[in-house]
């Protein structure tokens, strides 16, 4: 079990078709960041210590997937302080939405940064995790600064011929 | 932390208002209960502390209420092979919606035999964990088959006058 | 008409793509079970019949599945008072919403203990009757135990390479 | 248990704050009702019984309201040929949705004619039923006519002072 | 513009798909019926005109199949007193949940009779427009429970092998 | 039946609680207006007939708010070229979202111009009709700038003492 | 970046799929369009910069459309007095539910004129910008009724032979 | 304009009754801040403003609350690389659903760490900004461990008496 300063976790080996694009952003910002399989339901002791340990062991963000009633984020969040990503894994009935509410709606005291369902909020939470990391990391700022701009860039006004 | 057969948990203090509902047919079938408060999130360390050892402390059925991003089931289940049945407790802007799909939306693996919202998915979480101690002890069956007729010979056909 | 210890019944004939994965638990765990086809609203005498005769016959834990307006479980749940486990099929055009609302909605008196939509609510579905029929069989609960632990160590952390 | 040609049942006796909304239209009509109370899971037999019986007692129409997992119209519709008429009565948490959804979305060959959630469902089944009544009824048909003529004519274009 | 003692109609040729469901009861059943194309938005003259001379032209009941904003069911049924069933065509980003929701949701004073999302609704709608014909029409009311009669039996108990 | 520039147009007596906010921002603006009811279900010809004579009588711009099954927008819009813009009023149970997709799910062809849920999309309405009209009216454009202006500068950053 | 009376934009490239359906209309009623992407989230200074120039560049009418959490048709139109006609895109997971509620559930003080989702409510979008135009220009209204004349004409009442 | 080091924005002055429970832990745990109302629909100039120069002005983190059409949250995150935190509040009609969505729902490319609806999640967003704040704070990071603890042992099992 590898830990790097943003840890992205999933409940199920078939998250990482979709977690795989929060690692993404990551690279192309220059941040660390290692990818592994714990399940709220099937394996809450690992769940547990991992949360437990994850400060001590030197992670700073932590980025977690999960689908249908997707426990993983909020139960991560509830065993350590750092600040917890979530992103819900589209479902293959409801679509998601089952995964956002289970997510989202955390009560008062223990908070998960929510993302969008799907690949687009995996990606934004490899983008917020280097969000917070910048925070006080002004090279990374600036890096984030310069990603960002590149993106605005890459939006050209003019569409193709057909129009 | 008190145990009996029948042990009821729900995540806040506040959700008893709902889960006291449990206790009723309970109440009128005979059977053994206690109720108290395992955060998920505030407490998930209790949780797994309870959920591990209600077995062996005689616990038969376990019934968990919860709202919102309502963990406590799900994660209940997660740690104990008991029948563990679900209360949608409504929650305050979403009216249970998220309750429900929180707790219902469980992956292959790990089940929670899931009640209506509120109250009367209260009141039928302390019904099914009855049927369930009753599948073998028919006194409690008999019980429980008086209980329903009653229930049925209430049901009086013949409206008020206004109609 | 066949009974054995878990009885599953569907609404229809095409169900049985969703509910056969409710054996996968039974037949891991060594709990005998039969499946058939009922349908509420087709043959709303035979459900009457099957359900008023299931316990002496000796079912102990009944399964029902069937989509959209999903009578099947809480009718059958009417006539007995062995617990009734309900799962939502996948409806074609709302995907098993209005399925799961169907089941689950249930009034005060008559319960349902309701999974997830499709076929990992009805995997989920043959746990739980086995988890139901371990309160009083320890050498079941012990495969379950094991059951679940092999599951727990089927999880590993790692992802594939490409992390 | 009284029958009349257009025969009113409920799931509960609080369903009736609704349903008796169905008996304005019929009373201003001239189509003689009855209503009482047939509870789909509490009174299973009675429903069946009511439902068996219905067209030989004289039951030309028969309207069904129920709320949450309202199983009461469907079921009704499973026992006779004569047409049922649906009312998704408002639920406490999701308002008539589940209700609306248990009725309407009937498999293919027992019908329900749905009406609207609530009072204003309630009132058109009672106008529907006299519609069905009126097919072959041209005095009823006459009487629905100026029925429908004098709603129109209520409706005065102009709006008061303040606009 | 031909008219028989059910028509069908509906706001596309595409929604034929769907509502030629709609045409299989009746030919069972032996009831005459006629089917064409009126749109609530493109061709509201053309609605008006057929709803206010479908009575006197011969008709006994209408279905109306629609999707999306699904004015045209009750957009006949504002013209007629003639009991109209209302389909709710499947739209293609929400699935029916707008038609179901533009049709069935009608204000107090005309009634549209509501039935399931889709090809099962329009099944279900001739199957309703034969329970209506059959109020007075004995030998049609006989056919029927003939045909529910074979549709029970058709209900076969026992699974394939496979279980 | 008055006409004015742009004209109101509103299901029932009781929408005028919602509606009369559209009056609000025309008021500010100086728009002449004129409102009063027509329902597409009770008064369809007063509709058509209305619709098809606005725009000889001089109106610009028709407003059109309704609820629950809302088809008098799409009604309107489907008998004028004139633009209609449809304000979804609050239904009591589906709280408007049954309101909003009638109105706004139209089929290619005919087009309404959909505001928010309730009072907010009433006052857009007004707004937004003043827009269209200013399109080619310079001076009414720049009202509109300026109450724009002011709306921009009531504004005001500071949050009382108690932050 | 180019500007004609009606100005079409949307967030992204991908987006022209949906957006195009916009211009066919616009091109059968003969009225000059441009269409260019501006992403309210990646190009917030092209947004401010396009809107706030637009009406003093000759734009008369601005379509935009976008998916998901859908701001650009608000944030045009809280720069602008313009009238914005907003087309909900479809998404992938929720299917334009969450696009149309970003869009059309604006504030009191900024209203955008919200289409249907997806491809119908980008042509209807082309539409109601010809039909806002056509307020004080009588020859494209005049068109436009031809339009809606031959779109009326296209609707056959007979259906296949195969009904 | 007054800036802290945690920046809390809304939508108008109403979203206040929600947002300052984003306050409480704050307070609670020493970490200064300030709230103010930036409207993203009436004032977009200033929110430009505010956003491209929090970073600048020793912003760290801004919290953003809005409901309905909610695109406050995402259009400040489109103007900075400072992490933003979403909390939608509860829309008058539905519910908060909309601001969810339109919070939420964001584009690959600007993230948004978006909390439970109302004020829970306002409440929760003031914690993650302490959170995200500690990752670099040891001393905070301490504070947040014992306020977490002191949540924790305020939990009491035991119900009142009346369980």
């Amino acid at each position: 079990m590898k830990f790097a300063k943003v840890t992205i976790v999933m409940g199920s080996q078939s998250d990482w078709a979709t977690m795989k694009a929060a690692t993404l952003p990551l690279q192309e910002l220059g941040v660390e960041f290692t990818a592994g399989v714990v399940s709220a339901h099937r394996t809450p002791k690992r769940l547990a210590e991992f949360a437990g340990r994850a400060k001590e062991e030197g992670v700073k963000v932590i980025i977690a997937g999960a689908g249908g009633a997707a426990h993983l984020p909020g139960m991560i969040a509830a065993e350590t302080v750092l600040p917890v990503i979530g992103v819900p894994v589209a479902s293959r009935h409801l679509k998601g939405m089952d995964s956002l509410l289970s997510i989202v709606q955390m009560p008062k005291g223990v908070a998960v940064a929510t993302q969008a369902i799907g690949e687009a909020g995996a990606f934004n939470a490899g983008l917020m995790a280097a969000q917070m990391l910048a925070i006080e990391d002004e090279a990374l700022s600036q890096r984030l600064q310069q990603w960002r701009q590149k993106q605005t860039d890459a939006v050209s006004f003019e569409l193709i011929d057909e129009a």
